[in-house]
C-alpha cells in the first residue's frame, strides 16, 4: 500500500543542525519515535565532537544545493532547523549555484528584522519542495509544560511580577526585538534586544552589585515569550541549565516561560539544577501569557 | 502695589539639587532672568565642590521639616527638584517629624514605579504649600529645540531608525521603564530599562566588539522620549557631553529626542564634542514623536 506521498509521516527527517545540544535532543526525541534522522551540522555554529559518534553531513550556510541532493536521495522532504546560530562571518559561508540564485531573496531578508529573514530562508526551501517544520512539532516532549516543574513555587508578587512581564513582552511583541525581559518588584529592570537572555541575566546581576536594583536578592523573574509574529518553524524561545546559572547570578527568584512555546534544552538537568539553588521554573498557559 | 499672592513670579525659587551639572545650569538660567535661587544641594548626590562658592543649605533627604523652614524664611514658594538622583541608601536619608508623618505616603509611593513615587512625593510638597515646577518651566532654555543641532545629519535610513524608535517608546510608555532605545538598521538593538543611557550605550560597544550587530559601524541611533505617563516635574529625559562620548564609543551615529521635552546639560560642549565627532543631535517636535 502507497501512502500518500504529502504525508509520508515516517520518512526520515532532515535536522539542520545549529550549535548547543538542542538539535541532539530533538534527533533523539525523533529517533526514539521510530523516525530515521539525517543530521546536517552547520559549519562555525556546531560543534564536531557532537556529531563524530553519528552519521552526519556537514553543510557550510548556503550549501542549499548540497543540502537539496544529500536530502533528496536519503527520501527526506521535512526538514527541521534548530540550535543557536550568531550571525555567521563570510568565512563560514559558501554560496553555491542555488544560493546564488537566491541572493535577491536572502539580500531582502537581511534588511528585514531577524523573523523577516527567517520566514525568507523558509520560503526558499519550500520552493524547492522541502517542507519546513518546528522542533517542537516533530519532537512535542521538548517544550515546556504547563505548571510548576520545580519543588519552588512563585510566590503572590511574583505571579504579578510575571504577568507585568507578559504585558510587556505582548507590548513589544510587533518589534521583533528580545523575548525576554526581567521584572521584580513590579518594576521592568532589564529588557532583552541584540544581547540574548544570557547577558540580559549578567546585566541584571551588575545591577544587583553596583546597588542599582531596588528589588530584594532573591525575588525577581525572568519571563521569556515568543514574539507576536514569530515563525515556529525557526525560532522558539528556549532555557535550559544554563540559564538557571544566569537566575542565581542575578538573584532572581525564578523563570516563566509559555507553556507549550518555549523550548527546555535538557530538562532533567535544568530542573535539578533549579531544585538545588531553589528557583522556580513555571510554564504559565498561552491563554493567560498573551 | 500688591501682586496676588498665588502668582508671585519674581520670589525666590528654591532649587533642590540632586547629583550632576545641570541644577547649577538651572540656577544659572533662572538667575540670569532676574529671579533669586535658593539652593538645597541633598547630601550623597550633590557635590560639595560644586556648591562651595554659592549659597546653599545642605538638605539630607526626608528632611521635609528643614526645607520647609528655611524655604519658607527665604520667601520661597516654587520649587524645583532636579539633578539625577541613585537610589538612596539608609545612612543618606534623615527622617525627620515631618517626613515620618508623611512616611505611610513614601512607602505607597516605592510601592509603585519610580513616576509613582515622584508624583507622591510632589503631592506631599504641595499639601504643604509648595508648588512643584519643571525645571524647563522656570529655565525654558534648557530644553532642546526642533531641528538638527549639529552640522551632520541624519540620513534618510537613520529617519527609519528614529521612527522606529519613537514608535518601539510609545508603545512601552506605559510600562514606566527606560525612556531609550538603541535603533540600527530597522532593528531596536538595545531597551534601557535600569541600567540607564550610558550603560546601554557601553553595551551596544561591545556588542560591535563581539560581532553580535548587524548595523555597520557609524550607523544606528539613540533614541530618548519622555515616558506617556511621565511627570515631567522631576524628570525629563537628559542628554549631555557624556551622552556623545557613549555614542562614538557605540559606533552610532547619531542621537534623536523629543524637542521642548528634553533636557540637555551643557548644550554648548554637546554640540562641540558631537560636531568634533560627526555625529549629528536632532530634536524631533513632539507631534512626529508621538
Amino acid at each position: 500500500m502507497n501512502a500518500p506521498a504529502d504525508l509520508a509521516p515516517q520518512a526520515p527527517l532532515a535536522l539542520i543542525c545549529g550549535g548547543g545540544s538542542l538539535p541532539l535532543a530533538v534527533a533523539d526525541s525523533v529517533a526514539a519515535r521510530g523516525r530515521p534522522v539525517v543530521l546536517f551540522p552547520l559549519h562555525g555554529a556546531a560543534n564536531p565532537r557532537d556529531y563524530a559518534t553519528r552519521p552526519h553531513h556537514w553543510l557550510y550556510l548556503g550549501q542549499f544545493g548540497k543540502f537539496a541532493r544529500i536530502a533528496r536521495a536519503a527520501g527526506c522532504r521535512d526538514l527541521v532547523f534548530i540550535g543557536s546560530l550568531v550571525r555567521p562571518s563570510l568565512g563560514q559561508i559558501r554560496f553555491d549555484i542555488h544560493a546564488l540564485l537566491a541572493l535577491p531573496g536572502i539580500l531582502r531578508a537581511f534588511r528585514g528584522g531577524d523573523d523577516h529573514l527567517l520566514s525568507n530562508i523558509g520560503k526558499m526551501f519550500e520552493q524547492r519542495g522541502f517542507r519546513l517544520c518546528g522542533a517542537h512539532e516533530v519532537a512535542p516532549d521538548i517544550l515546556a509544560p504547563a505548571g510548576v516543574l520545580t519543588r519552588a513555587e512563585p510566590r503572590e508578587g511574583e505571579r504579578g511580577d510575571i504577568a507585568l512581564g507578559f504585558e510587556y513582552l505582548r507590548a513589544t511583541g510587533p518589534f521583533d526585538v528580545g523575548q525576554a525581559v526581567v521584572v521584580g518588584g513590579r518594576h521592568v529592570l532589564a529588557v532583552e534586544a541584540a544581547e540574548g537572555t544570557d547577558q540580559m541575566l549578567a546585566r541584571v546581576a551588575e545591577l544587583r552589585t553596583n546597588g542599582r536594583l531596588q528589588a530584594p536578592p532573591g525575588s525577581g523573574v525572568l519571563v521569556k515569550a515568543p514574539k507576536s509574529g514569530q515563525d515556529r518553524r525557526f525560532d522558539l524561545p528556549t532555557i535550559g541549565p544554563q540559564t538557571v546559572e544566569g537566575i542565581v547570578r542575578a538573584g532572581l527568584a525564578g523563570i516563566a516561560v509559555v507553556a507549550g512555546a518555549t523550548v527546555i534544552a535538557e530538562p532533567e538537568q535544568l530542573i535539578e539544577a533549579a531544585d538545588r539553588a531553589g528557583i522556580f521554573v513555571v510554564g504559565v498557559p498561552a491563554a493567560k501569557a498573551r
